[in-house]
């Protein structure tokens, strides 16, 4: 006997019973690095569908019947309520567990027991954990599909991928476009991963930060292996006007020793309406939020602000990797 | 583009696409000084109707497919549970979101991002917050409904207007009634918002406290412009007799400086077996609860305690004002 | 008027209005003591017909419009995700009450008036408390279905079922076999409502334990009335190898005064594949999990490692409680 159907490598509910018509069915979904551009074409076509059907209809009940365990470590208000509303949008129902702070966790009970429990209540787990790995250690347990949701510094893929997505759908194409990372590029997993993603593509990418949050070595040499082209500052102003899309992050005091340094930073860094006069008119604005002042309120109303978008658009790719990997794309 | 469908002026989709017949959708539920007495009757008409359709079927799919967040900065069990069954009994779906302050707030974002960002994934957003003004705030930056469940010692108007429909509910009528508030009149928003609601209707008020908890000089000026008479007493004995409905309220010890004061006062005002001997037979009594003392356990099966009843029509409420301003009723 | 359609007798909706044809219809479930074996019989025939639904379409809409509090005045992920995933397969809602510590409760609302307020808004109550009795007060007061999801060192009814069902599921039947208890038999409230479900079949009884928690002795008294054979021991070694069921509980340090007593009965009493070579091969290992090391973790791809497919029976267990105290089995 076995906790409920598992994960497999076809169902035979699918059309053809064949891998090729449902390529993520049953998949784990772990780290930007498991996708070739093939896939991310396969996702980001499947999470436009989900658009249109939004747009049209706003829920339908592709899911229905499935549970998706939102299962988080550490709070994260935003992913958990786009994962919610992704699932239920798609006519499936949530076990959240938001306390794991309380739980038998701090009874001693190890990730994998924690998973293998669960998953005999439900379809999917989708985790966020603090410990890099964590999500790769539940999917060697799990019998059913794990999404991570983040696992502290590691990966945060669901982001990049809509980070990703974003582009797409603002602009058309992600090939020939130039991309700039502005703030703090060392300690941000998801400038590394959008990074990585990128680098599928044929992409220029302006790397701008302070000397001491430059993006890692590691990273850079990895992107540069692919079809890129890298090119660090330390000013916006250089790299702003053949911009297409500025993706700013927050820099943290904490990083900085000299509080004078962090200050001088903090201004040059923050976009303003005055800082867009040199910018072109089809350019966007991306954060992966929340943002505490890197952009001005100011901007907001500015049709090139597109961080909020960014929300909505991830709520359609979340759709979108939730039905594929139980198999419904 | 744009965070899924706004609210808008009127749906396509309503019978007949026009404003009176859908006459708060997309609206936002603020404060009850928004409503008129026309108003209310429409609200209660379509409560009275969800009252019916529960007992006939329990829940039924009038929101399916749509979402609600009930994000709560402030935890009140009570009133949100009383609005994820209201969803729920609709058809409809609930993130929930509260513990708000673990979350992306702790990191410093605003409400007006929060609330922006909440939208890409929900069809109407329920906020309590301690706060004044906090659920205003809200509206103005949010494109879909706002419902205030509670901003701080603001207002909370979906209690006012629960409350007045159980008086509807209960004995048929507003008008010509004579309503006793008894308690902490100064400090209880719940009170004060039921008076303006009152106040549309003709009745007479009766205002029982502690002199130092007297109903606010601003608020009795307010309710008199209207065509409501109101008494001030400090004794229950005098008002009781010619009561309709008795709305009792906690009060509060820390509000009194001479702890044996505070203890007259406790006493003189619990409602037990004995003070209803001088009630009328068909008054009720109301309490917003939780109680602690106000009204002895004794009370709870005279069948004029309406209380526990009080809460269930909240129930109905709730559902009239979601599937309202999501242009369904 | 009364709180939405209450627990009562018989539902005019079942087929035959009979009794007999909803033997649990709007009744509580309060304790394992309420239930003969007749009554175990048909739970486990609708928790079997459960499985097999859950095997062949997932979730089904048995339970649909009907709404679920689950007010857990302790944390229990296991059992609270338990309890949602039964009423979600079987198309029912739920209402989620986990931080009670900060809600009413902790304004001084008594249990009855939260379970009062509660019921108006839902069609069954899932409850789990610290205190001894919890279970019993709610339901003198609820008008409708509390199940008792665990009240402090009283009893937590449904585990037990679940713990028998997994039994009958994996071995066919109870009758007839040996059971060997092992662990801390004294503190286990698992154990002792076990015990007592299994003193209503012939089967036999091994209780293995240190000299200090020791089954007591009124729970042996019980069970000795009734058709069953009890043995106690300190070694496993002599009941192990005519065991069919080794139910392995937690032995935790804290009972010890002397910590080396405890290491020497920790390390003789855990289960390793070792351990498992004297046993019998369709013998099958239990566990209500968390487990802290008292099943090595290479014991779990050992097909007689049952404990990950109970939490499994749980589900089955829950969903035809759910159903049969819903009028619907």
């Amino acid at each position: 006997m076995e906790c409920l159907p598992a994960k497999g490598p076809v169902s035979p509910h699918l059309p053809f019973g064949d891998q090729r018509s449902a390529p993520f069915y049953g998949k784990d979904i772990l780290s930007v690095k498991q996708f070739t551009r093939e896939d991310l074409e396969y996702i980001f076509g499947v999470a436009h569908e989900m658009r249109e059907m939004v747009a049209r209809v706003g829920s339908f009940d592709l899911l229905k019947g499935k549970i998706m365990a939102s299962l988080f470590y550490e709070p994260s208000t935003r992913t958990s309520s786009s994962f919610l509303s992704a699932m239920k949008r798609l006519g499936g129902d949530v076990i959240p567990i938001n306390e794991v702070r309380y739980s038998s966790v701090s009874k001693g009970e190890s990730l994998p027991d924690t998973v293998r429990t669960l998953e005999c209540y439900v379809d999917v787990i989708v985790l966020r954990h603090p410990e890099v790995g964590a999500s790769a250690l539940a999917a060697r347990y799990a019998r059913k599909p794990v999404i991570n949701a983040g696992d502290g510094v590691g990966e945060h893929p669901t982001q990049a991928l809509l980070d990703l997505f974003t582009i797409i759908e603002e602009l058309g194409r992600v090939q020939g476009l130039t991309v700039t990372m502005l703030g703090d590029l060392k300690y941000g997993r998801t400038v590394h991963s959008l990074a990585y993603l990128l680098s599928l593509y044929g992409v220029k990418i302006n790397f701008v930060s302070p000397e001491i949050l430059k993006m890692p070595a590691d990273i850079l040499s990895q992107i540069e292996e692919k079809e890129i082209t890298g090119a660090e500052f330390t000013d916006l102003d250089q790299a702003l006007p053949e911009t297409d899309v500025l993706y700013v992050t927050r820099v943290q005091k904490e990083r900085f020793e000299d509080i004078a340094e962090y200050e001088i930073v903090k201004n040059a860094y923050t976009i303003t309406p005055e800082t867009l006069k040199a910018a072109k008119e089809q350019m966007i604005i991306m954060h992966p939020l929340p943002r505490v002042g890197e952009i001005s309120i100011a901007v907001d109303d500015d049709p090139r602000a597109a961080y909020f978008r960014q929300m909505e658009y991830g709520l359609y790719v979340r759709m979108a990797l939730l039905a594929m990997v139980l198999g419904k794309a």
